[in-house]
């Protein structure tokens, strides 16, 4: 189902540019153009052949590129996206792998929306830098896909079958939904392991420094605390409004179990430990439950010629949970109704994206692929 | 230097319970009286060779004891302990291993003091009741001990002879130290835990369950969430006022962060993110630490003959992360001066030691043992 895609560019050549470049070529895509401003890191890359050549702008780098991937430091994304979209060829495609999704396309105009595909896959490597970057890294990862309303089907297609050919999982979603989720499972956990750690090690009950009574549950609980600080610092600022939100909700939450406390409310107590118990099955369940899959089935899609329509399909099955094994547009006569391919794993599976998809008033048929 | 302690009796055969009975066992100590209000679990500890015997009440169980452990549920350890004290013989020493310490000692009178030490093992199973219990649960981890002024120095030594040869590293500590440690190290962590999974579970942005994006670094933040929800509401209720204390200290610290946030200082959220990655690093160097050891020194202290004096000096070191390897009373005369000898690792231990037991007003020499 996939097209080839053709040339790539990859901006950024640390641990994730680099590591998409060597996933890439181990798929025998390419060629792949890389630009750092660090010469030492592009020159790494470059006997890595995690890129095919480098050089020496970003103008040079995306000049003959049909897909832009921007991986460089959070804080400078926009920009260098914007750099991206004004330099590379009208039918290109330009996309990124930054942590807050939200800040990139409020940054770009209407035109812009058109051409870019926001992404960010989840996974983490143990280095940074160039020296960490590994094929694998992307492997079974979920790689989160942000297309806008404005977003052009034919290139979401194409940024898609390019991202899903390093062995991710990509899945769409609404750009402010993916913001408020990784405030809540990746950027809250962040401040709250490193504001634990800050105060144990800022108190010494009796003179005993309280890091030194920490056992092995302290040490997960604040195992993610300190990496990178001027990363999580653009992190935590990028998706501002979400942490923030997430942050004064957590607050409530503890002040709730104080009052419990305070009351000597056992009952009280006892359910909200309860709570995050049943919590706990819920994420082990989920996590099973993910890697379950099932017999193909295609959903074929009728679909009017208008931006937009892929972009709502694709995020309504996201926000269901419901992953993609691969996808195809199949465009209409100008003007007229194309077909939209979409392969999931199961029946079930198969039965409820025909569902979500029939709630935007699409006409959806499923079959055995 | 250790005397003979004589007759055990074990009271509540639980994981605790049972894995301290297993662990004396080993090292030729007993014979060892069990008692658990569920017969079941005394017969399984029975038969498990967990303990000598079992009595059918608490007067029956601790009749002949010269030790008595309390490992009953931490709601119910001040009763059992007053049972305890009031059955056993007078020469008898009790302790116990809850994670609560203030608690147990304010529910006693002056003369029940004397003869009570309270413990507090830092080390916990995979599985619950004495189907989990194992002989080798105390290996290397630290047992902290309170002392109170009241308690009788040879009550004390004996009650750490025992201790010692489970394979746990006692280190005594004021019993608010304690509290308040916990407190940091591992009750906030523990609410933390709970409250960051509730949230997710929570919440589904856009209708996409937080839960279902979690990744590693969250599973690693939440594993200890939900672990025996009454069990958990005793521990934080029983140390009210440190967590209560504790918590509004951590909400204090989010509203910090979350203020430098607001504002867009990007140079004070990096510092809190940078202050973290010290805190880390300390943890780490603390673990590295606790393990290097060095040549055995003896400490031989002047103490008068009083309540007090053997609690202060082993609580001084505790405070001031002097492991104490083995020590031993040597009474003088009635109202006279004794001698109380303390083992530690290294010539920097043992001179650090000195410095602290001088500064209670004692005379202390050094010598390599």
């Amino acid at each position: 189902m996939r097209p080839t895609p053709g040339p790539i560019a990859i901006l950024g050549l640390g641990l994730m540019g680099g590591s998409l470049g060597l996933a890439l070529r181990d798929a025998g895509i390419g060629p792949i153009v890389g630009f750092d401003p660090d010469s030492g890191a592009a020159a790494a890359a470059l006997k890595l052949h995690a890129v095919t050549d480098v050089a020496a702008t970003v103008p040079d780098a995306v000049a003959g590129a049909a897909v832009v991937f921007v991986a460089a430091p959070l804080g400078r994304v926009p920009e260098v996206v914007r750099q991206a979209l004004a330099a590379a060829p009208p039918g290109s495609v330009v996309s990124d792998l930054g942590s807050a999704k939200r800040m990139v396309v409020d940054a770009l105009g209407g035109d812009e929306r058109a051409r870019f595909i926001g992404g960010h896959p989840i996974c983490g490597g143990e280095r940074a830098g160039i020296g960490g970057a590994r094929a694998d890294l992307f492997r079974g990862a979920t790689w989160f896909l942000t297309p806008g309303a404005e977003a052009r089907p034919d290139l979401y297609e194409r940024a898609y079958a390019v991202i899903s050919a390093t062995g991710a999982r990509p899945a769409a979603i609404d750009a402010d939904v993916h913001d408020r989720l990784m405030a809540l499972v990746s950027h809250v956990p962040h401040v709250l392991a490193a504001a634990l750690i800050n105060q144990a090690a800022a108190t010494a009950p009796g003179g005993r420094e309280a890091l030194r009574s920490a056992g092995p549950s302290f040490d997960d609980l604040t195992r993610v605390a300190g990496a990178n600080p001027p990363l999580w610092a653009d992190i935590l600022l990028a998706n501002r409004d979400a942490v923030l939100d997430a942050l004064a909700d957590f607050r409530g939450r503890l002040e709730q179990v104080e009052a419990a406390i305070t009351a000597g409310d056992r009952a009280g107590v006892t359910a909200f430990v309860a709570d995050a118990a049943d919590g706990r099955r819920r994420l082990r369940a989920g996590r099973d439950a993910a890697g379950s899959g099932g017999e193909p089935w295609e959903i074929v899609v009728g679909i009017p010629d208008r931006p937009g329509a892929v972009s709502e399909i694709t995020t309504a099955l996201g926000h269901g949970h419901i992953n993609i094994d691969d996808l195809a547009l199949r465009p209409g006569p100008p003007g007229g109704v194309g077909e939209f391919v979409v392969r999931v794993a199961g029946a079930d599976a198969a039965e409820a994206a025909v569902g979500l998809i029939t709630a935007l008033g699409l006409r959806a048929e499923a079959e055995r692929a």
